[in-house]
């Protein structure tokens, strides 16, 4: 029977501890979250969730069409422009999503021929775009400037990096002035997928390539997602603008996915303009991102020291992490649990995110909770 | 020097006449509009573009994490919900474009050592679902159902036959029932795309499936977007219970996106609810694309006879249709044009939408217009 082969599937999942079920929330859930991306607290800051309110009322509850054909407002094109110029870049594309702007990034600055290279701790968006590439690539072992640099030494003709800047599993940052040294080196193209970066990084939240002075250079493309520290929907494309016209020409999740709906630019629009206006932000879920880590490395647990705002935190096995995500959140504490396949290593762990609203009082709760549940 | 290759390939693009540049669209655009895919007349509808401003406010700018983390909200569920009951499907899974809804049925349906037989005239995302399945490819003519027949006669195991059910190109349906036909003739499951379907199709805009006497079967699977006729922004696959259990363990793009922004979901549930409680919408928009048609072609233009919405007519060049659609413009009408890649054929053409809120004196404007100023 059609989709009979689903059931063996399903199964072996149950056997092996490893079915995920949606857990819909609430509007008024009473969790402290420290499983979610809002990184900087605005998805429901007022200015940003009126800016959405006010964009479906002037520009409709869709754009209508492709980018090329209706799905471009003014509205996209000055969120685009005021992206580019607060990152540090000439130009800026928009997606409906981080997942389609790493897709299109990937593809089309790898065509046929072309060689990449890829950390093997890259996000499930720049696998796939590798996979969809023309071009041949090459996983290099993770955050290894070294590895790149042999790859790149043993190909002939045009190659890109690609690599996460702020790794979302364990977050750990990408050695990027390696990086670029090695690019330069064999006059390759380097790919940074931003998504963790973004608003959490640079000064005042500018994001991992500016503080890596790599912002604005002819050779990087950088890429972010506006559902995080911007609190919206959607992704960019941030690089010179001769490769987002390359984009808006080849890009087939561009030329061919609806424009991303006028709210979520008008939220991730009014998102960067506060913390334009309050760069503390950004210091801030550094700080609180420290801060867990601290004292949950105090408290005897296995946390790897956050280059941003994830703080990873190592679980004995997949049934452990999953129950151990539960007893937290029936203690009032949301955390994310990351299992296999989720995680490059196998390695089943709590995933804990910062904000940049998190109280002293929220941490030392959030500790007490965790540690006290561990299994 | 990194990305020099990029050059030559604008280049060539000047030399072919096929550059294609953004278009901005103020709020307030005087131009009758028969290019986008509003179908429905929705998109700016108030008691849309209000649930997307309440759903702003009562949810945030963004779902903060992926639908497996912090992305699920009961929102979300309740589109679900209400999304399959219409369609007539058991169970559904919202994206966060039709793009990533399309990419997640086909890689999750097959499975390495399947077979996936897809028609050449399929949608982008079908095809990029394609390349990034574990199974092998194969592709057959245009709506021909013996050829589906016979790549699946010639395969063991595993296998699923994707098609659209309208093309978006030309506006020709797929056919539904002998497909079906095909495919349980061989035990093979069926996975259309009934993105310009949903809202035109079926009784009330149940789409195409539904027409089909398909929806609900256990071996159907349909994918929607939320981008056209529901006026917002977002994807769905529609299927059996146990599939969209399947997608929610192993698809991608579900598990590693951020779920569907909260005002997106309020727009298409808004949308969908008048739909329901206004049906005759659905017949009002294929009468105008009928109507659409037959002026055309009593002019003396070669258009395709619509199944749905969409219109398309042929144009001599790529330049010409350029040229047609920016006169048609600046006669106050916005038209689709088509060139290469695009295409599947290589034929470029004006790609027509029509909308239900559209009158016979818009209607005939438009034709007057588009006929006027033919190259
Ligand atoms: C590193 C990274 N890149 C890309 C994405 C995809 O972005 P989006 O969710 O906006 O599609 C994510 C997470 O969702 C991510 O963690
Ligand atoms: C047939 C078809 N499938 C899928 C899509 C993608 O849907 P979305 O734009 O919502 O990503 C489109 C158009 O955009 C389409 O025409």
């Amino acid at each position: 029977m059609a989709f009979g082969w689903i059931d063996e599937q399903a199964t072996a999942r149950r056997r092996a501890g490893l079915v995920r079920t949606l857990r819909p929330r609430p509007a008024d859930s009473p969790l402290l979250d420290l499983a979610g991306n809002d990184y900087l607290g605005l998805a429901r800051h007022p200015e940003v969730t009126e800016a959405a309110a006010a964009a479906a009322r002037t520009w409709g509850g869709g754009s209508t069409g492709s980018r090329l054909v209706t799905g471009t407002t003014d509205l996209h094109t000055e969120l685009e422009r005021e992206l580019a110029a607060f990152c540090g870049f000439e130009a800026a594309l928009v997606f409906s999503s981080g997942y389609a702007a790493n897709l299109a990034a990937v593809t089309a600055l790898a065509p046929h021929g072309s060689l990449i290279v890829s950390d093997a701790g890259n996000h499930a968006s720049l696998i796939d775009g590798c996979r969809l590439a023309r071009g041949t690539t090459q996983v290099v072992p993770h955050a290894d400037a070294d590895a790149v640099r042999k790859a790149l030494g043993a190909h002939d003709g045009p190659a890109v990096v690609v690599s996460d800047t702020v790794f979302s599993v364990d977050g750990d940052a990408a050695p990027l002035a390696e990086l670029a040294r090695a690019c330069r080196e064999h006059g390759a193209g380097l790919v940074v997928d931003d998504a963790h970066g973004l608003g959490v990084l640079g000064d005042g939240g500018r994001g991992a390539p500016y503080a890596a002075g790599l912002a604005g250079a002819a050779d990087v493309v950088a890429t972010v997602t506006l559902s995080k520290s911007l609190g919206s929907q959607g992704g960019a494309v941030l690089g010179p603008a001769r490769v987002v016209d390359h984009l808006v020409n080849t890009a087939r999740t561009f030329i061919f996915d609806t424009g991303l709906a006028p709210a979520a630019a008008g939220a991730a629009l009014a998102a960067l303009r506060l913390l334009r206006r309050e760069p503390h932000r950004a210091a801030r879920v550094r700080e609180a991102a420290a801060g867990l880590h601290a004292r949950l490395t105090a408290a005897g647990l296995e946390a790897v020291r956050p280059d941003a705002a994830v703080v990873s935190v190592r679980a004995p096995s997949p049934e452990a992490a999953v129950g151990w995500a539960a007893a937290c959140r029936a203690a009032g504490v949301a955390v994310g649990c990351f299992r296999p396949p989720s995680v490059p290593d196998g390695v089943s762990r709590l995933r804990l995110t910062a904000r940049a609203d998190l109280t002293r009082e929220q941490l030392d709760r959030a500790v007490r909770v965790i540690v006290g549940v561990r299994p």
